[in-house]
């Protein structure tokens, strides 16, 4: 059974590689990292454990099947950390109904199905999250995922991410990168729609375009979170 | 000798298929449209054609160059309609230094290096812009781009607008679609910096969504103008 804090959509994807895209979001429960910005604790803390559903994966594609209206888009699999669990069934239930999946990682757990995911979306995780990446972990997450499209989303709250990402993208010069300011207002678990301080993540935005362009690194791309420009901290959306 | 109204950047792209991607932009003078929201008129009404820069192809590129510090990057040819113009010479030189070259034009002429362009993007102009398309010259636009990529993106205002994009769609299939909404409140010619509802954009993006999830149309990809959302009418970013 998978353990899922839910399933919402179609909405749009607002982040990384495939942004803009409508999508259903099937949000994993669980997680082996605790980021101290987490936008999505309510799904990561074990303390909200009991909200999570206990679901099959026919249970989750019904839901999707649902919510699309049986008509086939992008899943994306979310979290949490969905790697911590085995999604290999849904998503070929899925494929074989014109579905496909998308799912973004920390990389800390590699999983044979990564190379049925359209794309595989790492997303390392800065010095600001309090936690270490483990690259040999990293590099077993990009043998996984074989022939699929792979690319890589870093979070950048300050100069330190920002060092950090360059020697990341250093590292891995074949995958796309894409740069993202954090939202260093994020919801607490329990809240539904909580405040956020949209004009400092706008600054924060045009801060790192700005760091980016006057450093001359031109080979990433430089994207917000639409979701959280059109609807803030809310959820569901 | 080439008209430019402006060189400006590296900025971010705003929209469409490479968003987020640095670029520096060349925007051509001079338009065989008049759309009625036109959010470039001092590109485009010839009473401000004493401001746009007769140059070379060299000139432009040495343009680039300084701009960019000499590292290459995407270049966007925008306008106007940069078709008009004759840009192959441009194109050459910037390539064989590395430079890549994307192209946004209505669709209205067909240019030899389509072909040379990564990607590029096609947007013909919907009902509440006031033009029509001819659809000989638009399908022999996407003829002479051969084996380039090839995107269409339509600015979407209204209902009108956005049954027309589905019958667009439709003649299109294969061409992948961004759908973006319009700036009701486009800045006038002669403004660097002009007043902006950016409420009402959002609440029009956030429409353009719901419209379109709701009506189950999973194969665009919707998309605001991200430098309308960091700096307003802002000119030159």
């Amino acid at each position: 059974m998978l353990r899922i804090a839910e399933i919402f959509g179609p909405t749009i994807q607002g982040e990384g590689a495939v942004i803009g895209q409508p999508t259903v979001f099937v949000r994993a429960g669980g997680c082996d990292y605790r980021c101290s910005w987490c936008d999505s604790l309510h799904a990561v803390d074990s303390e909200y454990r009991h909200t999570w559903a206990k679901m099959s994966a026919a249970d989750v594609m019904t839901e999707v099947e649902r919510l699309s209206g049986g008509i086939p888009l992008t899943v994306s699999l979310s979290g949490g950390n969905p790697a911590i669990q085995d999604f290999a069934e849904l998503i070929a239930l899925g494929r074989a109904k014109g579905y496909e999946f998308a799912c973004e990682t920390q990389g800390s757990v590699a999983r044979s199905w990564f190379a049925d995911l359209a794309p595989l979306i790492l997303s390392p995780k800065p010095p600001s999250s309090g936690e270490t990446v483990d690259w040999d972990a990293f590099d077993a997450c990009i043998q996984a995922s074989g022939q699929a499209d792979v690319v890589m989303k870093i979070v950048v709250f300050d100069d330190t991410d920002y060092v950090w990402a360059k020697d990341v993208a250093a590292r891995f010069p074949d995958l796309p990168l894409y740069l993202q300011p954090g939202n260093h207002t994020p919801p607490p678990p329990d809240a539904e729609d909580a405040q956020i301080d949209m004009d400092g993540i706008m600054r924060r935005y045009e801060w790192l375009i700005d760091k980016t362009l006057a450093d001359q690194w031109y080979t990433v791309k430089i994207l917000p979170q639409l979701h959280v420009l059109v609807w803030g901290n809310k959820r569901g959306v």
